[in-house]
């Protein structure tokens, strides 16, 4: 008879949702208005600098990060110990190379690593905002980014670069303060979010609230976290970063060592390596963090803020543009860079456009990818000369 | 302030996990040996026919359903009172034209609509088999239909046609039972499940079993079924059965009347569309079933069979095969299809391959798609001729 095992994502019921770290960050009391309308009273903003700033202050590149990243770019991260998640990009002798470049890496408001979000105490109120934190947009996200910027006395970016999510922020950052953008780089990115991007990320809420142990939000009141809901959205998310190709070529069909034919056992590596992902995450993020930021990333539509049409959010802006694409990313498909090179053109900006011929989908970006590597080193030198950095 | 309404899948709690109808079936008391080696003791098929089967019982078509289709092909389904799945291509006059052929379709075993499955009374015990029903394979889906095409005393099939897991059904009983099977129109499918399938159909198991409602499976003790799980499931492969073309046409960033922003109702109209399409999934299907057949899937790999050679389980076949797939299909995509026809030609068998230009996404052979079913009555009225069907 076949085994029968009741096989389910592991989570640790854990006591709190995350460890209590004392993040690096600055306070700023004046708060910030968000696009909602909503005021936040008290701003923090969460975040760590590799290198040093130059005396002129034209040297810092920000980076932006993705939907479950955060400020530990280049360093051992707190709570995984493990390496940053772009120690291949940032660091001495690196493409953002930190003997050359200031570099700063902000926690986006929303998220859970610091800066305010649902986790952090609600303005004049007991306990955690939760799911009462409100709506945030990913310009809002670029205004609590200035905000850090100025704190740095820091009146142009050298550059501004990110993958995904990040890459928005990029092509907001640009949008809104051109002047302050010397070059910019958006990875991986849209303009917009697809009807298929809200329909996954709508998916992987649906997750966590179809999980009793989210208790409307709520979570902290009992200590038990939604993780099962939490690890599903994580699963779900995770398919749509890799490519076709790249689970056929780490997974296949290969099968567990010496299992019989079970239903519901982790009988396929690729099931096993899911459950890994989803059970994982649980540890490093809040769920209530993440339904914020999904919803971030399916507001975004730059053009809608300029009448609909992309080239005028570009009008007149001096940046440096370099797109990069890869060809497996079907989350973010290289027609999305298309037609943010097409604005960019519209707008008569100075673009270059580059396609990474990659199997590794959307993931490409946070990979070892040395085309990918080399086509940042050298834009971003080409830019260094053309802004006169030594 | 923004609205802040945490809307969620709204999913009835039913006292029955589905409503008890007398399905029509025939009862094998010889049972059934299933692949994993255990046996059924009793096997039930439920089907429905359509048309008259000629006096030399040579006008049959088998139809086999796709995951979460079933026997209810041109008539009005008796849970949802909505049309027959195929009534488009199944009827008077239509491309599998009721008028010429007697038309078969079973629900599948480990289904949910009168063929044994987890829903079905365990053999020799009291109760529903739930789980511990045995883990099926379309091949023991086939050998079932086998049983039932004997019981009509049909010797050769005129044609066996499916879509999706239906599609896989065909190929399996163009390998087992070749002389059985006179034309075969394996649609939108594939000869293996791929390691991102497997992944897609992993997800929604991991959301059924993250419900608590789903009581290790035993959910019929306390009447509540898992619907918030179940419905997720369907959420996520729904978005794998429409193209991003298709979901952009239909919905693209529109959001629903005079919304504000918001940060968890459904703003979008292709969130609305999702909900419910979850919510009222959960009121016709058998969540164990569901769990047994998305297995019954990713176990599919026809090559393993015949060691490894795809081409092997054609050989010296003489069924004549259309295969028919469609452009935007990224569930099973054409060229999942061509390594069918590849393998087709390897045998030196009789095979057409149609790709049918479609922006519809998987489900294309679910919807009206004109040259699909011109397609489909062309190849059918030829073979008709060839086996000198009047």
């Amino acid at each position: 008879m076949a085994e029968r095992v009741n096989s389910v994502v592991a989570c640790r019921d854990m006591d709190t949702a995350l460890p209590d770290i004392d993040h690096q960050r600055v306070v700023f009391d004046d708060g910030l208005t968000l696009e909602c309308g909503q005021r936040l009273e008290r701003l923090e903003v969460a975040y760590r600098t590799y290198g040093k700033l130059n005396a002129e202050r034209t040297n810092a590149v920000l980076i932006c990060h993705a939907l479950t990243g955060d400020q530990y770019v280049a360093e051992t991260h707190p709570v995984t110990g493990k390496p940053g998640w772009w120690e291949m990009v940032v660091g001495p002798g690196r493409p953002i190379d930190t003997e050359r470049f200031f570099v700063i890496c902000s926690n986006v408001i929303g998220g859970c690593m610091g800066s305010t979000g649902p986790l952090a105490r609600r303005d004049g109120g007991e306990g955690p905002w939760g799911t009462d934190f409100p709506p945030v947009t990913v310009k809002d996200m670029v205004a609590a980014q200035r905000k850090l910027v100025g704190h740095f006395g820091i009146a142009r970016l050298f550059a501004v670069a990110g993958g995904s999510l990040g890459g928005m922020q990029v092509l907001q950052w640009a949008a809104n303060f051109p002047e302050m953008v010397f070059a910019a780089v958006p990875i991986a990115t849209a303009p917009y979010h697809s009807a298929q991007n809200i329909a996954f990320n709508e998916v992987g809420r649906q997750s966590i609230f179809a999980d009793p142990d989210w208790q409307g939000g709520r979570y902290w009141e009992t200590g038990r976290i939604p993780a099962r809901g939490l690890a599903v959205a994580r699963m779900v998310a995770h398919i749509t970063y890799l490519s076709e190709e790249a689970l056929t070529r780490k997974f296949g069909r290969r099968v567990r060592g010496g299992q019989a034919m079970t239903a519901f056992a982790d009988l396929f590596e690729v099931e096993s390596y899911l459950r890994h992902q989803g059970s994982t995450f649980v540890g490093r993020f809040d769920a209530n963090a993440y339904l914020t930021i999904t919803r971030a990333t399916d507001y975004f539509d730059l053009a809608e803020e300029f009448g609909g049409d992309l080239a005028a959010a570009f009008r007149g802006s001096r940046t440096r543009f370099c797109l990069i694409s890869f060809t497996s990313d079907w989350l973010y498909p290289t027609a999305e860079s298309r037609n943010i090179a097409r604005a960019l053109n519209g707008a008569a900006a100075n673009v270059s456009f580059v396609e990474i011929a990659s199997d590794k989908g959307h993931d490409a970006f946070l990979l070892d990818e040395p085309d990918f590597h080399r086509a940042l080193r050298g834009f971003l030198a080409g830019c260094a000369e053309h802004a006169g950095l030594a």
